[in-house]
C-alpha cells in the first residue's frame, strides 16, 4: 500500500534537454536517504508533458536499473492520448511500480463526466492488468480539466480495487477532507505537504508534492510523529508550513531546480524544457531558503 | 503558397476508435471536391489531440497513398513535448505537406514569451529542413497557451520564410486585422469563415474553420467572389456568417460529426475519442442545418 511523504520528483536535464541518467537516480536515492517514502516521478514538476511517451519509460527503467526500488514510483502516465495514456500504465506496470498517476486528458475544455468516465473505463480495458492501481491526479490550476467527487464515485464503484487513489492539488482543504470521509476506499494524497497531518487526520494517507524536493526530510518528521501519536507533530507541521512559504512568489519549477543546483553544484539543474525558463537570478530565493533552515 | 478556403477536418473512427482510413480519404476527398483550398487535418476538430504521434503519422501517410494531393495538406502537429512537436514536424515534411500547424505547448499555463520563443527555436533548429513552414495555432479558448503579437514578431525576426503564418482562433476580428496589418509577410487564415471576407481585405489569406466541414460550398463561393472584385461578396459572406450560426449552443466537434453521420449514413461518423462524447439526440440540430440550406 503506498502511503505517507511522496517527492514529486524533479526531472534533471542535460543542455541538449535530455534526460540526465546519472543526477536522476542520485536524485531519487537522496530524496529516499532523507526520508521520502516514495517518488512521484514525471509528474508535473517532472515536466513530464515536456517528455515523449519513449523518454519517460526510458528514464524510469534506468532508474530502476540504476538501483531505484520501483516498488517506491508511482509514475506519472497521464497523456491527452489514449494510446499514449495505455503505453505510459503498461511500461510503468512492467518496471513495477505499484501505481501511476494519470492526468485526465487535458486538451479539450468543459469535457463532461461521461467523457471522461469513458477515457478511463477504455484506459483501465485496454491495459487489461489486475496489477493497474490508478491514481487520479486532480490539479486543475494546470490540467484545467479536473474530476468532481462523483466522477471518482463513479470510477471506483466500476473499478474497485483499481481505481485507488488520488492526488489532489487544487489546494482546497475542504476538498481533500470530502475526499477522505466520502471515499474510505480511496487512497488520498495532499498534493501539499503543508496539508500532510490534517490529511492523516482526516483518514488520507499522505502527501505528494513538489517542495518535498527540497523538505522531505521535515515532512517525513511530520509523518512519523503522526504514526506515533506524539502530539508534537502540530509543532512539526506548523514549522514545516511556514518554512515552505520559501516558494512563494517563484515560479515553482524553475526555483527548485535553482536550489537543486545550489546544493549540488552541478549546472545540470540550471536546463529546463522549453516553455519552462530557468529562474534568472535564484539570489533572493536561496536566501530565503536558507532563513527557513532548509 | 497557401490560402484561401480550408476545412479543419473532422478525423472519422471506428468503433474501436481507430482512425478509419476509407472514410477519412472521402471526407477529405469530398470537402476539395465541394471547393476546399486545402485541408488542416489534425488541429482541434480534427480530435489531433486525442492521437498518439504514430497515429497521426500513419493517417495523414494513407491519405496521400489513397490520393489526396499532398499539398492540399497542413497537418497539426501540436505537441507538449518538444520531440513529439519535431517528429510530426519532419513527418509532415515527408508526406509532402506544404505547411505545418503548430500550437504551442499547451500542459504548462501562465508561461513566458521567451519559453515559448525557446520552444519554437528549438523545434525548428532540431527539424533543421529549409522546406519547414510553420504556422502558428492560436486558440487560447481551448489551448489557454497563446501567441502574442510580440511573440510573432520574435519568431518571424528570428526565422523568416520559415515562419510562415498563423490560425487566429481567438475570435477575435480586431487581433485578425492588426495581425494582417503589422505583419504583411505573415500567412494570416482567420479561425472562422465568418471572418472570411474581412481578413481577405485585411491583406489576409483566409480561413481554417472547423465549420467548413459543411460550409465549404459556401465559404469558397465568397471566396471567388472577393477574388473576382465582384461586390456581391459581401451579400454572400452575410449569408454564410448568418448559415453557420447552425451550431450555435451545439458542442462543436459532436455535432460535425453528427451532421456528417446524417449526411452520409455513415455510422462511422458516431465515434469520437473520449473524452469527447457523440452527440445525444441530433434532431434539433438537423432541423436547423436544414432550415440553413445547408
Amino acid at each position: 500500500m503506498l502511503q505517507g511523504v511522496f517527492a514529486a520528483v524533479l526531472t534533471p536535464m542535460r543542455e541538449d534537454l535530455s534526460v540526465d541518467r546519472a543526477a536522476y537516480a542520485a536524485h531519487c536515492r537522496r530524496l529516499l536517504d532523507e526520508g521520502a517514502h516514495g517518488l512521484a516521478i514525471f509528474g508535473t514538476t517532472g515536466e513530464a508533458n515536456s517528455l515523449s511517451v519513449a523518454e519517460r519509460v526510458s528514464a524510469w527503467d534506468d532508474l530502476v536499473a540504476d538501483g531505484i526500488p520501483a516498488d517506491a514510483l508511482l509514475p506519472g502516465t497521464g497523456a491527452c492520448a489514449l494510446p499514449d495514456a495505455v503505453d505510459l500504465a503498461r511500461a510503468a506496470l512492467d518496471v513495477g511500480a505499484p501505481g501511476v498517476l494519470a492526468l485526465p486528458p487535458f486538451y479539450y475544455k468543459g469535457v463532461s463526466d461521461d467523457g471522461l468516465f469513458r477515457f478511463f473505463a477504455e484506459l483501465i480495458e485496454r491495459v487489461g492488468d489486475d496489477r493497474l492501481r490508478l491514481f487520479l491526479y486532480h490539479i486543475p490550476p494546470m490540467a484545467q480539466v479536473g474530476f468532481t467527487p462523483e466522477l471518482i464515485g463513479r470510477l471506483l464503484d466500476a473499478y474497485p480495487g483499481v481505481v485507488a487513489g488520488t492526488k489532489d492539488s487544487a489546494g482546497d482543504a475542504a476538498r481533500i477532507e470530502r475526499l477522505c470521509r466520502e471515499f474510505p476506499d480511496l487512497t488520498v494524497f495532499a498534493g501539499s505537504e503543508r496539508f500532510l497531518l490534517d490529511t492523516l487526520r482526516w483518514g488520507g494517507d499522505g502527501c505528494i508534492s513538489a517542495t518535498c524536493n527540497v523538505t522531505a526530510a521535515q515532512s517525513r518528521r511530520v509523518y512519523d510523529l503522526w504514526a506515533a501519536n506524539d502530539p508534537a507533530a502540530d509543532a512539526e507541521q506548523a514549522s514545516l508550513t511556514e518554512a515552505r512559504t520559501f516558494l512563494e512568489g517563484f515560479p515553482p519549477i524553475p526555483a527548485l531546480k535553482a536550489i537543486m543546483r545550489a546544493r549540488t553544484g552541478d549546472d545540470v539543474w540550471a536546463n529546463l524544457r522549453p516553455p519552462l525558463d530557468a529562474l534568472a537570478d535564484p539570489t533572493a530565493l536561496l536566501a530565503r531558503v536558507a532563513n527557513h533552515g532548509l
